[in-house]
Order: C-alpha cells, then structure tokens, then sequence
C-alpha cells in the first residue's frame, strides 16, 4: 500500500499513517472487514519503524476505525453512518461529463428511461417479470465436471488469447446442429459471439450509420431496438397480426425508405411467443430479396418450441442469402455463460469477425469449449427435452388459468415457443398504471411498451412463464385477473405521467 | 434433420434422401467425420420407411460420400478435393453487402489493410512478434481448481443472467488490489468488463462521436487507436520522447483542436516498455484539468515492473477526478478469460455501464468468481511474482544481446514494465522492408508503422520478449542482427508499396 509520508511535517508519522487508513476506510475505500496489510510488511513498504505503524493501528482500533484479532491481524471497520458519509464525499469536478457524452450515450440514456422488461421480481410477490430460463433446471454440476475437463486437458491454449471466429470444434458441431432445424451453415459460415446481445450489437456497428432507417417488427425485444437506435438508426415499425409481421406493410415501408435491413424473431417471438405463418416467412423473404435488403432473425432456441413441429428458421428457406442468423444458447442453457453465435454469408460474416475483434478480441475459448464438451455429449440434447418439458407445461398451467380467471374483454396470444405470451387488458385500462396496484396484490409482470418501437402498446402486458413455479401460476393469474376487475369498476381515466415511468418495483 | 421429401415426383424417396445428404456433405455442411443420425430416427422424423433411410445410406457409402462402421453407425466422408468445390459453390447474390457497410465497417477494413502487430510466428523461427504472456507460465492447474469449487459453490447463480456492474467480491478484492498502487477506487466506482479491449469500445461509444477530435500517444497500442477510428474518431498524435508524451505539444492540440479525450499508457507503454516521468505525469494531468478534458489511461498490469520501484497509475494522482482508467488481468493472469475493469467517476461510470449492459448484458459471472477465488486465495500474488521475474530476466538477455550484436546506429528503448521494447534502425533502413529478409533467416519482429497514428515509424519495429524462450533470446537477436548488417551494405532503395504491405508469415 502506498501511504504518502511527509518527514518534515509537525505530524508525527504514525498519526499520518493513521490518518490516511482511517480516510481510506471512511470513504469506503477499505471496506468493511477488509484486511489491513501486516505491520511488518507495511514499515517495510513505506520505510519506516514496525513500532510506528503498530501504534497507527492501535489508534485506529481504538477510535473504532479498525479491529484487531489476535493471531489474524487487524481488519477495517467500517462504524455506522459511514456509507452515508462515503455518499456525501464531494469530488473536484472539472469535468462536465454531460456535455462530453456521446450521442450514442445519450440515446442509450433516453432509452433506459423507458419501462424496463427485466426488472427482477419483490421479494414474496409472484413475478411475471423478467424473461430467463429457470436456474432450478439448470444442470450445473454436469457442467462442472465438462469445465473441469476441458481446464485439464486443454486448459492453456484455452486460456491465452485466441482467434475470433471462435472454437472450431464449437462451429463444427453447431454446423450439424443447425442441419436438424434444416439451416444449411458451414462451421467457416459461423461466428461465436456473446450471447445475441452482442449479435445485435455487431450487426449495428457493421451495418448502421447514425439516421438510417432500419425496420424492425412490432412488437419486438427491447433490448434489440435499443441496440439499433443506439448506433443511431431511426426505426421503422412493421406490426405484427397473428400471422407475423405484415407484408404489405413491409413492402410499404422498403419501397418509400429503402431501410437498411429488417430485423425480427420469426420463430420464438418476445413478447408473444408467436411463430410467422409459412405465408408470411415466404412474403418477407421475397420482399427483402426483391430489394436486395438484409433480413436480421433473431432464433431464440429451435428447441424450445410447444406445438407438434419444430420451428423452421427464416435462414433456413433462405436461398438468396440475405438472412443473418442469431442464435443463443441463453435461452435452453446457461444465460451466464453469455454464449450466442451468428450466421452469416461470407462477405459479411468478414466484417462482423473484424467488429468482434474491436469489440474484445474473442470471447473466451474456455467457455466456448466446455460448452461444446457438454454438446458433444449429448448433454445439451438430454437438458433441452427436460427444459421443454417444463415450460411447455408451464404454458399450459398461464393458458388454463387465464382462460378460468380473466374477465371478459381480455385477450392473450397463445405461445408456440419462448417463455411469454403478450396479454391485451380492455380498451380503458393501462398496463403501466395496472402495475402498482397488482403489485400491491403481489403479482408483477412487464407493461407492454417497453416492446413498442413507437410508443404505443400501453393497453398490452408480457407475462413470462419461464422462471415461475408451476405451483404459483394459477395463483398469480387469479390476482392479477382481481387486480383488472377492481380496475374496471373505477372511474375511467387518463394515466398520468407517474405511471408511465413506475419502477418495476 | 429436415429432408424435403417430394412423394409426387417420379424420384424415389430413397433417392431423393441420398441426393440431399450428399449434397450436403460435398458443400462441406456435414463435415468429414460427422455422424449422419440413426437411420431408424432419420425415418421417424422424416415420416418414411426405414429401409428407405438404408437404402439411401448404402448408396452413399457406395458412391464413398459416407463410412459404414458396423455398431457404431454412418458417418460423413469428404472424398479428396471436396474443399475445393464446397469453396468454388456459388451462391446467389442479390445483395451487394459493400454497399450496405457503416461507416465503422469500413473504418475497420482500411486499418484492418495495415501492417498487423499480432501475426503468429513462423514455425520454427524466433519471433519477436505477438505481444502475449507465455502460456507455459500459466497457473491452469490451480485456476481448474477453484473454478470447480466456485461452481459448486454458486453454479446455478452465476450461470443465471447477471448485474451488469459485476460480481461484487471480485469489484471488492478489485478496490483494495488497486489500493496496492496509490489508486483509490471503491468497489462501486468499478465496472468488470471483457478485457480492456472491451474498454476501450465502452469509453468510445460513450464519449466519441463522428468527427470528434481525440489526442492520443504516439507511438501507441495499435487496437486501441482502430477503436477510436472506428467511432469516427480524428486521432491527433502526441508523441512520445524518453519521458513520455510531450506536454508542449500536447497543451498545443488542446488549445487548437479541444479533443474529447486523451489516450495514452503511462505506466508500461507498449510498445516501448517505458514508464512516463513525475513531471510529464503532473503537466499532462494538470493540462487536461484545466481544459476539463478527460484522460483515458491504460494500465496494463502494475505488477510487472522491472524497476526498483513499482509504477503508480496515473489515476492515483488525479486529484481533479478526470482519468478514467482501464485495468487486465490478461498480463499477468490468463489472456483467454477476457477479464478487465473499468475505473471512472461516476457520472460516466454509469454511462458505461448502460454501454455495457447493451452491448453483451454482461461478463461471464462464472469466470469473474473464478478469477476472485484465485485472488482471493493470494494465488495470484504468488503468480505475478514467478511471472513478473521470468520477464525480467527475459528483458535482461535481450537487452544484453542487443548490446552485443547489433551494429552502430541502431537504437532502442530499455523497458521499465511491458513486455516489449521498440527498436530504432539506421535512417536508410525500413523496418517491412527488413522483416521478409529477417523471416528468411528465421526471425520476426512486429514493423513499427502499426504503433504510429500518422503513418510514420517506418524505420522502428517491436521486439517482444514475454512468449520467447530464454533460451532463443540470443540467436534471435543474433539472426536480426545479421539481417541488419547485410541490409546496410546494400545499395540505398526506396522501400516499394509491396515491402510495406507484406504479411508476417
């Protein structure tokens, strides 16, 4: 630890030692049971007598700063108050930061006002929040002796930097992967990237500059419009009917602002868990070819799906080559290892690899071959058909429910895939103004225009099913279909502002 | 896998099965070796009789697109010259991507056309290239180790989506390591992010836009210079002598050109090792303070230092609150991990942190509690010690061997942290004119032009000794020595646009 001393200065040297840890701990600095180094080793970085700073030390105790242990040595203390007083700590500031942000930064800034989809859920209340797997599926101990393999027998190369396409044994299975859901992909056509999050993010960066247009369906992931809006797109909603999003309107849009791609999730669409039509796939592809226009599919999981088929990816009846795949294995695995892959053709696939090599080189080889470890082992497939298993059954249990709890005038999608449905409540009621009178009832869930490129949306709620006990979703439903009655007795009004921005608490 | 079978065209479905796994085979989508499914659940799946699914298998194998092993089932066989065709098949374009690309994108292409700094080495030559830690150094033993433990301990959580910001203990044991070196930053005030690569994008995205002006060193790390390019950034170079970058000019381009920030490595410059002096520390500091312009300092790793003394960041003398700083664990610890963090004033902390949770959401928990129960447990302490003396001694050998063997007019910094030092040749010599030659004689180094903004540094190169045996040291410097002394005695040329273009095979 480096502790300026001042020799020449009236103040004996072990009260400036003293000093200096006690603002050290003060301000947070050291925080709480944090370890003081050892007298000894301390006297000897700053040159001076161990007597000198066992006296510092003792001061500190005895003012209360610090606690000494016998034979463990002496640990900050941090005295009731102290956070308040770390708060309080007034920084110079030369810098106005606000006037230095980009306006990246600013739109980011602007967007995260908005309602948040993920707010985590209070504490006893029944969520339909958030939008994750459920970590009580999780087979963690699996991957665990996968890791540890993996570290023992290839644990160096894994550990030094790496090429950014990513673990070619990865590619090469998720290639035959792909093939099952009949997308065509050589391993060289894939790029392993972290989670679609950072799929987005790549194909802004690679594709957008700030005022193009880009079109996007509607409803849609929130975090997806952020990420084009933040590289400064300005977006284009396509609304989506029962079917997917709506093709005239789509080639309404292509023919007057010519956007520079289209993004969407055809097969496992946040919010409503919808699937497009054959009708409708074949619709948007023709009209982006015949424009010569990129068409972004965010995958979610094939695997994940309730009906009778599996899903077919857009990039699969993709003969034109303009689709740009975005897989994850967040949704059916693990969301921490943030683990996603895009699919590209060859001229653009170049350039997204040179944006990830920008962005943080590789993403971490280690992981990306534990995970295909786990894969190869057929692992991946066992987990998948459990997981689909519970929340197909989850879904079940929300259907059920709502259609014995909700009174008349609401209206929900039926899901096929994914983790949520998209619930409309009748034409007076708001879902951001629902929210803290459900929550006082102890059920949450996410208002619907945080999915809304425009804005609009308010009457619509998600409600995810994936990460709630079957056990508690009949129950959740019941209160929030009380929470929609009691609010159609009152009085009709306008929300308010207040509402508008209510935190998800 | 999905086959589409037609059962109206005069093609026998057996047929029809055949044609399109060998089709996929000889376009390389089912790799060499891979095993083509069960032919029983190939015929449940695709609603036909199984001895269909036979009979299309042994045609395969018959036509030697596929292996039978009696057991075990079929595989995937991709007769001699397959790569060639799955490469000459051509896809119809109806996209013209070039035109599609950002702004960025080309951005990135132009500099991805430089002399690159991170080429792998020849084999069997001695490179002076890459700048990476040696990976035999690692302590992947003891990291299997505690990842196993961290997983068992908190698997199903940190496998879960996770706070952006990171895990807490990690930032904790992060505020008192930093404390080590003077630089006081509490637990909040850190953003764990993937590797300072990742940093530099999080700090460019927030803070530049579009033509801004940035100051940066010169020379300079090469990745970080393409990231602030790449956000449209105009680089306005302050060069370095032996003290540092110089204050004068540096107070010059903020009177003339008031940039958004300045980049530079006060500590351990790569690519010259050097460490800037007290006094070059306070005129920047107190320059940038007075235009209320933010410094962006990259720390590389404090704890690999050569010196007596151990380098203070910069940040630990920023009185005025305006050096946001960037910290690795890939020096001293694994590369692979993409493990760094962020030190900032909170106001642009929490920018950063919006930047961050929309370009991946966050960094892999899983890994950050791996690398906190390594630190933790005092295990890197251990290591950086091993590590950090190993590469003193390599610099020692090299430094001796240049004063050994080079010849008069050659010069070269002496590194006081890093792992590289810059080398200056005689004025009629080019570095990417000398490489070829050096290769042939079996030695590589990085050209110098990579390091500078403007192009210049075309007599410099970098000589890398962190990955290079001990005990290649001397014949390296040897054989580029050599290399030298011929060129000098060659008739004077201007280096020619191919020279200057050549790869580092």
């Amino acid at each position: 630890m480096q502790i300026p001393i001042e020799r020449d200065k009236p103040i004996p040297v072990a009260r400036q030692i003293q000093a200096h840890l006690e603002r050290l701990i003060r301000e947070g600095l050291l925080g709480d049971g944090v370890k003081l180094p050892a007298t000894r080793d301390l006297a000897h970085s700053l040159g001076v007598n161990r007597a000198t700073v066992v006296l510092a030390y003792e001061e500190l105790v005895a003012a209360g700063w610090a606690r000494a242990h016998v034979g463990q040595g002496t640990f900050a203390a941090a005295p009731a108050g102290v956070a308040a007083r770390a708060a309080a700590r007034v920084e110079p500031a030369p810098i106005d930061w606000s006037a230095l942000f980009s306006r990246s930064a600013r739109t980011v800034r602007a967007d995260a006002g908005r309602p948040r989809h993920d707010v985590v859920e209070p504490s006893g209340g029944i969520s339909f929040a958030g939008g994750a797997p459920d970590s009580g599926l999780f087979p963690t101990d699996a991957f665990r002796r996968v890791l540890n393999r993996v570290v023992r027998d290839e644990g160096a190369s894994l550990l030094q930097y790496y090429p950014v396409a990513g673990y070619p044994p990865l590619r090469r299975y998720l290639s035959t992967y792909l093939l099952r859901f009949g997308l065509e992909a050589r391993a060289e056509d894939i790029l392993i990237v972290n989670g679609s999050q950072q799929g987005f993010d790549l194909i802004a960066r690679t594709l957008v500059d700030p005022g193009d247009a880009v079109a996007i369906e509607q409803p849609t992931y929130p975090r997806a419009l952020q990420v084009f809006r933040a590289f400064g797109a300005e977006l284009l909603p396509v609304p989506w009917d029962a079917d997917g999003p709506r093709v005239d309107v789509f080639e309404r849009l292509l023919e007057r602002h010519a956007p520079k791609l289209f993004y969407c999730q055809p097969s496992a669409h946040n919010p409503t868990g919808l699937a497009m039509s054959p009708e409708r796939r074949r619709g948007l592809l023709d009209a982006a070819a015949r424009r010569g226009m990129p068409i972004i599919e965010d995958g979610f999981d094939p695997s994940l799906a309730y009906g009778a088929r599996r899903p077919v990816p857009l990039k699969a009846q993709d003969r034109a080559g303009i689709v740009i795949y975005i897989g994850t294995f967040s949704k059916v695995l693990f969301p921490g290892l943030r683990i996603g892959w895009l699919v590209a053709p060859p001229p653009v696939l170049e350039r997204l690899r040179e944006a990830k090599q920008l962005a943080d080189i590789h993403t971490s080889a280690l992981i990306q071959a534990a995970v295909h470890r786990f894969c190869e082992g057929r692992l991946l497939d066992r987990h998948a058909v459990r997981a689909a298993r519970a929340y197909g059954r989850r879904r079940g249990l929300l259907l059920g429910a709502l259609g014995r709890w909700m009174p008349e005038g609401v209206t929900w999608t039926e899901p096929e895939a994914g983790f949520s449905l998209l619930l409309t409540l009748p034409s007076r009621l708001s879902a951001a103004a629902l929210l803290p009178r459900a929550a006082a009832r102890g059920v949450t869930f996410t208002p619907g225009t945080a999915f809304f490129v425009d804005g609009s949306g308010d009457r619509t709620l998600r409600l995810s099913f994936s990460a709630l006990p079957a056990a508690r979703i009949e129950e959740g439903v019941h209160r929030l279909a009380d929470t929609i009655r009691a609010s159609l007795k009152e009085p009709a009004r306008v929300p308010r502002e207040e509402d508008l921005a209510v935190p998800l608490v």
